[in-house]
């Protein structure tokens, strides 16, 4: 394992230096002739540009923003690495941008803004958006995350979708849909737990709640969040509001007791086979990465019924890479104004019923990241959600 | 020539609607097994990342920056159209990136900044520089212009260039120096009036005088600039401290009598036939679009012994595409953090000499736009100042 993840830094880092730069920007017509640089530059140009200031929404089909999103971070929360700056957050955006264009022929481009202040980042985002179809906010430390997608979907007149949160969300409900059929747990009856209340974390369990999957009970480093605990910031004081029927208080470990669903959007090893074993039927996404929360050989030691991970090694990878090129495309398609929780829902389902319920087995209720389709599905339900 | 203008027009737009965007994104990798993902993306990307965190320089070899420049404009000063706002910018920005790609194979993307506001213009792109190579500065009003690309330059590691100004003052200059060349004029000797003095017209006086042409004398709408005049902006009066030896005084007809050289960056049908034939042997470069301050014809008939316009369909097309990708080409390639003067004045002579000297004719003192290869040796021209 530390050989092999060695040797995958190691040749992720030599292809990267023979690349230099994994996306680039080509041109959809050539200026070989002066016909050419005269309807493509001046001065046939100034014709588009007179049309778009006379009719702003002329923009969409005059320009690229018809299809072209900027992936925008600060930074600070990228990968599992932390705050490390824009300039060292960039390899994690540029690869962003080529799954964009790989799975749903989507063009983006990466942005690192180079500060921590909400009020700048908002600012710098809001003034270029005009040039783009849509924001891709991504590796945004929280609390702060939740405030700048907030304003940003107030501000901007394009979709504006933190798809650490939003993506992460939907995904893992496509994932649970499917669990549910596979395992005959249902629907609403669910007691789920959550490890993790960070970005992801709430997202899901938001999302989960709005859906109707069950009774929500998030776990932060401190425990279950429950009315009345101290010290909760924002966004897990208004999530306790609408999660944890019982205000259940404790460990994770004492909340996990009979529940149905473990859902870890947080750090390697924070469950154990006997944790699963108090939980009833376990259905089990311990997403962490690249450690997951507990591994599927111990859950399964456990009892639990269905595993799914963030990893490629194993069945039931649980990969963001199925929910944003087909979001994105979907909203880009219909020139939706913003991706509303209703488009998020839809997608959910269509990544679900993109696997024919003859093929769902516990080891299979979430597509491959690899199998081609799962953006067009997407995005077709998607954009049947604009009216 | 209004029809024609009117068939241009339309048959612009019909080409960017069908086009919907001029440029792209793709992918320089494909990510289509799950050890492209483990590589190009996660877990391995962690490593670039980590690598640039430990030395910034790294961000050169392992993202696409080496190779990429923002094109960015406030919309305030596009083409002749004035301030038609960021989204009416768009179509040019994209295609300004077009050309850098097919002329200096650099990629390039469009930002338009939705402010009128200097500070927040200038934080903005600083805000994004770490994300970028280089910055081209395009279609900002004058005199905000200048404010904006001196603030740049001192807050951002890489080059910073106004193209409107120091795109336009190169390749002025190089057709200069030839046209010096085919008329027996001599460098150092020569009085030159140019007509504009937003930001085109001062850096091209300001470039001449630094290479040492001779006296410069710049006109705005109230005649020429001189030491002393009342209610000339701060550009204005910094460059009457460094131009116009005797401080003469007058209208633009006035000051031309005994020119060598006319510079126009202005408006259409300033210069009538009687003023050149004022100058002595002129040289006319009446660059206003799409119509020049007086038409080749007219120069010619009023006595010039070399004319140049902006226009294709005429000889000696004084036009910036032959700097500006080949400029960043060579900035990007060196590594340079700020493109300077001297570089300029290497690219000014780079352009010059792509014409043998066997084959310079009055009215072949320029290179095609068309021309393959200017590119290359402005690239090697502009590395080779770096040390």
């Amino acid at each position: 394992m530390a050989s092999d993840a060695k040797d995958i830094a190691a040749r992720s880092l030599a292809l990267h230096e023979a690349l230099r730069g994994k996306i680039e920007v080509t041109v959809r017509a050539h200026a070989r002739t002066t016909e050419d640089l005269t309807l493509l530059y001046t001065p046939g140009v100034a014709e588009p540009c007179l049309e778009i200031q006379r009719d702003y929404q002329r923009s969409w089909d005059l320009t690229r923003r018809n299809n072209l999103v900027a992936v925008i971070t600060d930074g600070t929360a990228v990968l599992g690495l932390g705050d490390i700056g824009p300039a060292a957050g960039m390899p994690v955006m540029e690869g962003k941008c080529l799954l964009f264009k790989e799975f749903g022929d989507v063009d983006a481009i990466p942005l690192c803004i180079d500060t921590h202040d909400v009020d700048e980042i908002v600012r710098t985002v809001q003034l270029i958006s005009k040039s783009f179809g849509g924001i891709n906010l991504e590796d945004i430390a929280a609390p702060r995350c939740f405030e700048i997608e907030q304003r940003l979907k107030e501000l901007c007149d394009i979709p504006v979708f933190h798809d650490d949160q939003h993506g992460t969300a939907v995904v893992a409900a496509a994932g649970l849909l499917n669990a549910l059929k596979v395992t005959g747990k249902r629907m609403g009856e669910l007691k789920i737990v959550i490890s993790g209340a960070g970005a992801a974390g709430l997202a899901i369990g938001e999302l989960f709640i709005h859906m109707g999957f069950g009774n929500v009970i998030a776990c932060d480093r401190g425990g279950a969040i429950w009315r009345g605990r101290d010290g909760l910031n924002p966004a897990k004081q208004e999530f306790a509001e609408i999660s944890n029927r019982e205000n259940e208080q404790g460990s994770l470990a004492d909340v996990l007791v009979g529940a149905d669903v473990f859902v870890g959007v947080s750090r390697a090893g924070l469950v154990t086979p006997e944790m699963v074993a108090t939980m009833r039927d376990g259905i089990v996404f311990a997403m962490a990465n690249p450690i997951p929360e507990i591994m599927p050989e111990e859950a399964f030691a456990g009892g639990a019924k269905v595993v799914a991970t963030g990893r490629s090694d194993y069945p039931n990878q649980i990969n963001n890479v199925l929910v944003f090129p087909g979001i994105f495309k979907g909203a880009l398609a219909a020139r939706a104004p913003q991706i509303t929780e209703e488009m998020e829902i839809a997608a959910a389902h269509a990544i679900a019923g993109f696997i024919p319920e003859a093929d769902l087995r516990t080891d299979y209720i979430i597509p491959s990241v690899l199998e081609r389709g799962v953006a067009d599905v997407v995005a077709a339900a998607v954009a049947s959600c604009v009216r």
